[in-house]
């Protein structure tokens, strides 16, 4: 049976910072929500792009060249390959569409590293 | 440049009903808004699963053994070959999640077939 899922509902499961859990699958991509707050490693997915959409609060995404403002209702599209870096000054939440298997860190590794497959 | 994109700047578009509009794509997935207003007909589509993600309203999807009522803030994805019917008493703004070329009435053809690649 086909059952709704609720993000707020979701993200009350969990409180830690840059730690994705899988809500959804649809086909072989995933939707993730995650909270971040603070700063993440600059890094890129060289196989992938990949979709933040905030649910609730504000991020920045730096770029090499430019930084954007994403708020609640809104969503980009990261291209494959290109440099980045979220960020949030206060704590913000994001739900991502990416191919199953993408690591949170890409390329760069490091402590904010997180599991890749865990679902809620 | 990524820029971001605003679900309600781009609903301002337009107005019709049951015709999915390009806002992004992901690799060779699309992301599309709609708004739904009344009755859709039954149908599936045979080679993927589809994302829908209610933004504004609520809407109902019809399977054939039990309905489920979608709002604002929560997802659903319909699986490949599963035979629904969404509805919505009520004007409702949704995000679909789709590979791109997509028809909107799968295997059902009929009126409501809308174009399936109008970017905003």
């Amino acid at each position: 049976m086909t059952t709704p899922i609720n993000f707020q509902e979701k993200f009350k499961k969990f409180s830690d910072h840059w730690s994705p859990r899988v809500i959804a699958e649809m086909n072989d991509y995933q939707f993730k929500i995650v909270r971040i707050k603070g700063d993440f490693v600059w890094h890129q997915h060289d196989d992938t792009d990949e979709v933040f959409i905030v649910i609730d609060g504000k991020m920045s995404i730096e770029f090499d060249d430019h930084t954007i403002e994403l708020k609640s209702g809104e969503m980009i599209v990261v291209s494959k390959g290109e440099k980045h870096r979220p960020y949030a000054e206060l704590e913000c939440k994001v739900l991502l569409v990416e191919p199953r298997g993408v690591v949170n860190t890409g390329d760069a590794g490091g402590s904010l590293t997180a599991p890749d497959d865990i679902w809620l």
